[in-house]
Formats: structure tokens, sequence, C-alpha cells
């Protein structure tokens, strides 16, 4: 423990995702009092068409413009 | 807020999910009172080789059938 | 399957947890065919200091308006 | 998006909270580019006899101690 | 990794949660092959007023029976 | 219920699934007394770029090895 999972949509690069991991736990080291080896965190990428705001997927409100 | 997750054997077509968030969006601001674009859906498609009920994977549970 | 999970600020009554799983399910049912005992819906409530919407606890925003 | 669960043990205080979701979110606003109000977070305290390493309860490690 | 987490009605004793951790653990640990301090486990324990199949929450049709 | 979530590292062999989800299911059933038919497993297979430990990318940490 900690452990988090972030949930994003797909298309981030690895050196974004390098970043975002190092910053989050340094951000949940420095809080919570934590050493850094205990923070987990499992990204998951979700594609467009399967995240939804207002009952409208993303992809669709991407596509209006 | 609410934040809904819905696991889901994948397969579905686009106009599946697109109707699947649509209603269960509306099911979900006129049972708890909540304004659409409060109503936040993830969709997670699992395949069938990750999936199990008791025991069983969903792909050796089609392929017998 | 399917698996739902809502995420929700706790304070709903018993009542709006029925109306919310009985809609919830029909809608799944009706989208995307499946029987109602195939659908699974796990309620999380989520306390007011647990929750958080631009790094600001809802239980702090709410106190301020 | 981003919705993120930070899965913790029980126990951190109010103030400790507050600084996490401050902290965590502005990591992810730095690293992903996103702005701040897309950012929601949910966090889940474990009870101790609730999580466990190596197939034991964070309780019975911890009263061994 | 592996990280489990376990949905289940809330009410089983704490030997059965360590027993349950303890076996689930062995059984990782055996088919795909990690050591034991890499598995992480949370438990959820969901009320009967929390949790619903084909539209009706355990609790009520725990009543009914 | 049981419902689990057994999130590990992509690259397992379609029997070690078979495995995995067989000796995870026994081992619900004998501890906490349900019956197989009423356990579910979700895998879901983390890419090595998805998942941190200490604020380290998983496949960083292995191409340094």
């Amino acid at each position: 423990m900690p452990v988090l999972t972030i949930n994003m949509i797909q298309g981030r690069t690895l050196d974004q995702k390098r970043s975002l991991v190092d910053e989050v736990t340094k951000a949940v080291c420095k809080t919570i009092s934590v050493s850094p080896d205990r923070v987990r965190i499992i990204i998951n990428e979700v594609p467009e068409d399967s995240y939804a705001i207002a009952g409208e997927l993303m992809l669709d409100k991407n596509n209006k413009g």
C-alpha cells in the first residue's frame, strides 16, 4: 500500500507515463509519509469508445469538434 | 460522481456501447437525482480468456457448448 | 458478466438504491442483450472526505457553498 | 478523465487527505497536460484486517512487530 | 504484482479472512510462478444493501427466503 | 459474489490462466464457504509500460537488469 489505479484516455507517450508515475509517487510519499517502494501504480488506458460523460462516448464528443 | 465501471465480455458493437452509456446514464440520473454531466462511465471490455465463472474461463465454457 | 461498480457519494436512501440497481440493470439488459440474472452491481458509497474534484475534497467544496 | 483510485490503509488525518488529493492532482495535471477540474480522485481506506501482503493480513503483521 | 481485489458480502470472521488471503496467495504463487511477497490482496466487504443480482439488492433477496 | 479482480503483468500462457482461475476459485470456496458457481474472476493483464513500483515503470526496471 498504497495501490493506485489511474484511468486515463489512451494515447499518452511513454515519456508522459514515466513522468506521471514518478511525480504521482512523489506526491503520495510526501503527503502521507510512505516510502516510495511501497507505492504501486496501475495505469488503465481507456479507448475513446469506452469512456462516456453525460451519456455520450468520448469518441462522439471529439468528432463533433 | 457518480463514476461507474462496466465490465463486460469483449465484442459489442459501437452502437451497442452508445446505447449502453446513454441508457445507463439516464437510469442513474432518474433514480438518484444527479444531472447527466456528473455521470462518468468507464467500459472495460474483458477478453474471453480473462473472465471465469466457477473456475472455468469463458473461452473454454463457450467452446464446449 | 456484466459486472458493474457504481461509485457514488454516501447518503442515498435504501429506496434510491433499490431503484438505482433496478433501472440500471434494465438499461444494461435492453442495450447489450443479456438476461437480468447475469447482471451484478456493486455499489461503493464514498464518504465526502474521500472524493475529490480538481484537487479539493467534496467535504470542503460543500462547506464553502 | 483522468479518474484515480487510491487504496490506502485506514487512519490518515483529514489534513493528510487534503494534501494527498491536492498534490496528486497537481502531479497529474503537470505530467499529462489536463486541467485540474478534469481530475477525479476516489480514496478507498482499507482496514488493517482487509489488506494482505504475502498471504498475511496487515493486522497480523503489525501485531508481531 | 499481482494485485487482487476480492469483493465479498460483509460478515466473514477474522479467521475466514486469514485463511482466504493465505490460500488465495498460495494458489496464485503456484499457478503463475511468483514469490508470495509480490502478492497483494485488498478485501472489499460489501454490505447487503450495496450488492445486486438481477436488479435486486441482496438485502431484499435474503429477506424473502 | 464473490467477485475477484486479478491485476497481473501481461504475458502468461492460456494454461497458466486456466490453472490460476481454477485454483483461486477453489481457495475461495474452501475458505469462505461459497459454491464455485458463485465465484467470478476478472483477469486484468497490465502491460509493462503501465505498471510502476517506487515511481518507475516495470518496463524500465526490467531493461536495467
